[in-house]
């Protein structure tokens, strides 16, 4: 007895200490604060073996990659070390719940960083998922500005999926001329259209002068890369083992192109979309557009004396840009060993119905949060490729958007009259509207104004797209929503009329936080507006938001509880609280 | 009498109505206020026939010139229309009493100004002379951000010296490599150097891929130019009429080159310096410095029939940009006719001897301000090029610049303890420090302190030179002070020594806004602290700046009246009044 009570005892300490140390470490039992110290700096780094500057953290290049459990807060102490440029970073899909002035998006949700200073990101990651983050003022994410964020379930809990082993690729697309060039040619009058992008990366890695693929199986001149492997540009191998299911993270932070991955001999089973769940499907290649994060399992069921190809190659725009491969290696096979058959060939960058049939194979995974069956609000945005003043332009309801000065958060929390225009932003375009067909009239106007939602209504927004301004053209574009997920109840072609609605589905729409319009179509969204904050809703393709693809969304800012001074220290909210120092 | 009293009657009217409008545009009489509405802008722009980015202003490169009368006040409303860089602009050469906030350097005078937002710079211009003006945060004025600006006699007032005409010259050094990535490359382990400027510009014109003059008189294969003449890279031709006396000024905002001017054939007469009258005086050639203005007269007294070269070339580095040309064109001689001498061979690179020559010949004109005999405080500054962390950098005695978040102004005026640190810079280096020699350490820190100068006090600057890390080299260094103008008490070789105070000129030494140390050699400098503010005192090398080569004087803050709040909302100044606010 005093032997088992003694083991009681010490037991009961053990488990006393620990309580109080979670305790100490966070509210909520378990759950820990994450701290990280970054320094934002411009270096030179070669992404595809051509010498460049990219925006690095702490000298690296994509920016570290944040690991936690979901529960935990994340604290990123980030110090702009830029010369003369702010600094801001959105964590993509992290919905910020009580936090919305940490969302990281500079003229939303705070004041770009200045450089010199630092700007403290406190939030939590409230579910496990596959997320990334990335700058958000100006082109700076096409600067390479990102990085991944990968949250695991808390301990004790487990995916309702098996795997063995998991790998992560983070997609971007490079560009050899610099980001802030790149905003001057798409300000410029007469446009300048910056082009395709010279490589595509994975984990930052791609390669410009040669293919890792022979010559014989890629429709170029290049020359077959030779690497020792500590280049900057080498690619990242996966190493496998035979007869195992492994889970790969892929997100795409590209600026502008939509891709396609595929895995040679390897079907790909899709698992995790955006952090939510999806009802398990398989597919033998997938698309991921800008802003989506997809989870998919692969298993190596293929001849393990062999090594496979992992190719990305460029959909919905002419391809200009070389298929990225990396190589799927099987142990005990020498990972130098090349695959002996060619590089899996994409779907033509144009064939959209192979697109929409992935799109629709998306589904939530049973016993998933079902959307409310009817909406208080519904928005249609009309995106359209426009001209104002002779410089081209994107526009929603004919208003392109022009970020403001203040940050909407602190000028609508504090109720600054002049920060922003008061007048709503339309919530239609005209009937007789031609989505069809070149406008007419192509003329829009600037603007800032804000969708206000009520706090816990039900809102529906219908994406609607429409020809460009070239006879025939109608691009992709993946919509993005701050600070929520919402459900993607369908798409369609043409333009959405009420009749459409019937083939709403309500069952199980799956939860994303990006949604991508297909030329001529639609696409429908619902959300909850439970988030007090203010949020961007844009065109996840970088240029299109420079241009003014975007709009503001605001709810609930009366519950945000007082906002950090330094996400505040500019424009009207700046000069307001100096003011009323009135030194 | 009647006709004569009605005369008198509306004369004394219209006279009365031009007092109330004078006094209704400034209480002081006759003195005008001058608005000028700026957007700064990244543009495309071929300053030297070669297409590339500047930063230009209302569409301008290089900026407006701006032309008021001595007594005017300016007011420049700004607007930041850069994507995501702030902005500032120093009014170079004007004291700025009473206005230190519109000084325009970033970290001591004010916040940057955001990218959307305005900041209104008014300022009394109160002496006549020939100043510019540039961007003074991170490296833009490399980047194009400059102009001229001339400040005439007010009405009634002659200048001492006579002429008929006059012309402009503002000179600049152009990259083909953005400022953005110069600034990577000094920032860089291992170091990168910018390398010599491709092109020298004359009103932000020049030509890289050929030459004005025919290929026997230079010594490269560049072809002859061809122009329309309304390229923004043809050259500016200076048409005179025969036997007419012509004022031009010159001015240089070179980031890094070191210049000499000459008009072929005809005798150059110095008349002004940096806003200063001088004792006249003839050359053939002179030297101009990054951050220095001239005043020049030279008679048309060649031959009417012909047309002479006006030349530029690079000093006191061996020179790799060619010698920039225009041409001075007699009436009524065509404009298209080259001159039939070859271009003025300008002195050797090193001949340091020439280039003291010149230094030397500067005094001030009969009847200047003289400074006060005897200084109540002297500061020896040391140059010298050193590492840190393996970092590139140069240091005054030994702390290499790194400016605070926090502009000194707000911060001293303030009191906030930690905004930069409290202790003082040193005012002298190891008596044993031999200057003639690479440094046996060449380590140095980081330092941000103030030199705290008592108001009203004299004070004697020593610049003293040194070798760099490479043996047998030492830099020119023009170095210019804010908030004043200097005398310039005299030049030594070697290590200043006490004894060196009995050569002073205290009887006409030029007052100026910068001065150049010479290689291995010492300058004495002179002024009064009688200006309440803080003042930056650097090296005009936009790249040795930015590597940490200067230092801040401040003087009399607290008689500073209530800084505009638009100047303090970054850093710890934005902070403590949001604190202060308590929201």
């Amino acid at each position: 007895m005093i032997g088992f009570s003694d083991t009681f005892g010490s037991r009961a300490t053990i488990i006393f200490l620990f309580i109080c140390l979670a305790l100490v470490q966070n509210p909520a039992f378990g759950a820990k604060t994450r701290h990280f110290k970054w320094a934002v700096e411009s270096m030179y780094w070669s992404p595809d073996c051509v010498e460049n500057v990219v925006i690095g953290i702490n000298g690296q290049f994509p920016g570290p990659t944040i690991r936690a459990l979901a529960g935990d807060t994340i604290s990123v102490e980030l110090t702009n070390k830029l010369n003369t440029e702010g600094v801001v970073i959105h964590w993509h899909g992290i919905r910020q719940f009580g936090t919305p002035w940490a969302d990281g998006a500079a003229s939303i949700s705070q004041c770009a960083i200045n450089p010199g200073e630092t700007f403290v990101y406190r939030f939590k990651v409230d579910k496990a998922g596959t997320y990334f983050y990335h700058g958000h003022y100006g082109m700076q994410r096409s600067g390479g500005l990102y990085g991944s964020l990968i949250v695991d379930l808390p301990e004790g809990e487990k995916e309702p999926f098996h795997y063995d082993g998991e790998f992560n690729l983070l997609l971007s697309d490079w560009w050899h001329k610099s980001s802030q060039l790149q905003e001057v040619d798409l300000s410029s009058k007469p446009f300048r259209w910056i082009g395709e992008p010279q490589t595509l990366l994975m984990n930052g890695r791609g390669q410009y002068n040669c293919s890792l693929a022979a010559a014989q199986f890629i429709n170029s001149s290049s020359s077959i890369c030779e690497f020792r492997g500590n280049e900057p540009c080498a690619p990242q191998i996966l190493h496998v083992h035979p007869n195992k299911t492994y889970r790969l993270r892929v997100t795409s932070t590209t600026a502008l192109a939509s891709l396609n991955l595929a895995i040679g001999n390897h079907k790909l089973v899709v698992v995790e979309a955006d952090g939510n769940y999806v009802q398990p499907f398989s597919v033998d290649d997938m698309d991921i557009y800008s802003g989506e994060s997809y989870s998919i399992l692969f298993t190596t069921d293929q001849d393990p004396s062999k090594n496979y190809w992992i190719s990305l190659s460029v959909r919905g725009r002419e391809p200009k840009t070389p298929q990225a491969l990396t190589i799927l290696n099987y142990f005990p096979t020498s990972a130098s060993k090349l695959p002996t058959s060619p590089p899996p060939i994409a779907p033509l960058w144009n064939d959209y119905n192979h697109s929409k049939a992935f799109s629709n194979k998306i589904h939530a995974r049973m016993g998933s949060a079902k959307p409310p069956t009817t909406y208080d609000h519904r928005i249609i945005l009309l995106s359209t490729q426009n001209r104002i003043d002779g410089y081209t332009k994107w526009a929603i309801n004919n208003v392109s958007l022009v970020l403001p000065a203040t940050p909407y958060l602190g000028s609508i929390k504090y109720g600054l009259k002049n920060a922003f225009d008061h007048k709503n932003p339309p919530e239609d375009f005209p009937s007789d509207y031609d989505v069809m067909k070149q406008a007419p009239n192509p003329n829009s106007t600037y603007g800032n104004g804000v969708y206000m939602l009520s706090f816990n209504s039900t809102v529906d927004v219908i994406l609607q797209n429409a020809n460009a301004l070239a006879a025939n053209v109608s691009d992709i574009h993946p919509w993005h929503l701050h600070g929520h997920a919402f459900w993607v109840l369908g798409y369609g072609e043409g333009k959405f009329t009420k009749e459409d609605e019937a083939k709403f589905n309500l069952k199980n729409p799956p939860l994303r936080n990006t949604a991508v319009i297909f030329p001529y179509g639609w696409t429908a969204l619902r959300f909850v507006a439970d988030n007090p904050g203010v949020w961007a809703f844009h065109c996840h393709i970088e240029p299109h938001l420079h241009m003014g693809m975007g709009v503001v969304f605001a709810e609930g800012v009366d519950r945000v509880r007082k906002v950090p001074n330094d996400a505040l220290t500019c424009g009207l909210t700046g000069k307001m609280f100096l003011n009323n120092k009135g030194h």
